[in-house]
């Protein structure tokens, strides 16, 4: 049997919304639907996934039925291990299914088939490096004990030097002032806020910290160089080589950039594509992969 | 009117037990119950709190209606404010009673009216100085943006440095090779533990690293340093005299004495007495003042 894929579907699925897209000999389409993350709410996930899925189908002009046979490819934050993937694969109306965790699609959408590495840092963080093909990650192991450079790492860098100065114990700046007045100089009120504040609420005092470092504030700029600290030992770790490209994506890893040595921030490069692009690339190699075994 | 107490009544109210003694002229009565924390199940430390108090009397051979006129000072975990304080305080059977949080009885118990300084660091952590009869208090913020060096904090950073170790972006111990291998060396196995484990759980590795330490493991040496220096800010914050004496209670407070500058080391006292000798003596002024305000 010789099977053919004209169609290819990518799933790019993240905590505040989740991306999908369809190649077709007629061309691309894309759809857009609410936060995914198999990991916080399993069943509200795969409804999502199914009904980006279905929509797909309607906007190509197929039936439901003909989502079976296309191979998808879905890179979806919250997929912890493979029984996770496997589970949420199997509730999918697909036949030919890959669904990992949303860090390899980063990469191959940021640097095609490139060698090179990628700092992936919003809210959360991870770096990987991809050389001959193959991909190596590092980091990325949650807001308690990893995460470190994100932008909810900055955060509670950040709530953590305003405590330390309005206890004395380091000293204040323009910037620890302005947070510790929001909170009406009084650490009851940070305690309460840090006591159900998500990781996305301390990552919106990024912004701020990002600001205050260009102005040179000495409690910005110390905890932005600790986490670049942190990112170039990791693509040190990696073995990233001096001539490599390095992609920084996400919405704080850009913001490193001024705090790299100088090797590394010229070998900076704007990312090839989005994850969905590289969702799209991996289902395409899925779909080799299906051809091959069904020969 | 002229009111004397020929009784007090003191609680140490905390996380695992909750201490009850009363003095009267025939001497001293104690009990002790489970835990009582008033902030993360308000009821059942306020059941606690009541049935303590019944045991006291009883043991006494009162009846239960005199605990109104028998002066409480109750230092209670989990009271994060004065509103929380007043609420707990309108539920107890006692006309003349006082809730605070647990950090002044620790300090009173342990300097009595001595001028000094006390680093109260258990799973949790604070810091205090008492000058002139003045308390005054730095650190204890809980898990998340505070309570460095406590116990849980030394497990955070030992299980962070773990994972930077099996990434190579910092070096192995043996204790770190020891960690990862009861992980079955899978960092994904370490963040499963995370994303579940109460600080208590944390501080069960601060035994590990205080014994690591001592035999010269690089990286347990570092986490306690790194914990003593903490400590050594707080008091050089709070202005800790160098003749004034230093308490160091809870489990985990007396193993940084050998972290510590000399001048510091030897400044470490034996505490006179606990945290329920403590609210015996703020039951003790509790009293003193009803006295003077029904003068």
């Amino acid at each position: 049997m010789d099977e053919s894929f004209p169609y290819l579907i990518a799933i790019d699925g993240g905590g505040t919304r989740c991306r999908f897209a369809m190649t077709s000999p007629a061309g691309r389409i894309e759809v857009m639907l609410g936060s995914a993350n198999v990991f916080s709410d399993r069943d509200a996930a795969v409804q999502t996934l199914v009904d980006g899925l279905g929509a797909l189908a309607g906007r190509a002009g197929l039936p439901h039925s003909a989502l079976s046979d296309i191979p998808v490819y879905a890179g979806l934050a919250g997929v912890t291990d493979a029984k996770v993937a496997s589970e949420v694969a199997d509730r999918l109306p697909s036949r030919i299914v890959e669904v990992e965790d949303d860090r390899r699609s980063a990469v191959v959408g940021a640097l095609g088939t490139m060698n090179g590495s990628l700092l992936g840092v919003g809210t959360g963080s991870f770096l990987a490096r991809q050389y001959n093909g193959e991909i190596r990650f590092i980091g990325g192991y949650g807001p308690l004990i990893g995460d470190e450079a994100s932008g909810n790492w900055l955060g509670l860098q950040l709530v953590r030097r305003v405590l330390l100065a309005m206890d004395a114990i380091a000293p204040h700046s323009p910037l620890t002032r302005d947070i510790s007045k929001r909170f009406s100089d009084d650490p009851a009120e940070i305690v309460r806020f840090s006591g159900v504040a998500r990781p996305a609420e301390f990552a919106e005092f990024a912004p701020l910290i990002i600001s205050a470092a260009k102005d040179a504030d000495q409690v910005a700029v110390e905890i932005m160089q600790s986490g670049a600290d942190y990112l170039v030992a990791g693509l040190r770790a990696l073995g990233c080589a001096k001539d490599e490209p390095i992609c920084a994506v996400g919405g704080v890893a850009p913001h490193y950039a001024d705090y790299l040595p100088s090797e590394m921030r010229e070998a900076l490069i704007k990312p090839k594509g989005t994850a969905v692009d590289g969702a799209l690339l991996l289902a395409g190699q899925l779909a080799e992969r299906a051809k091959v075994e069904a020969e």
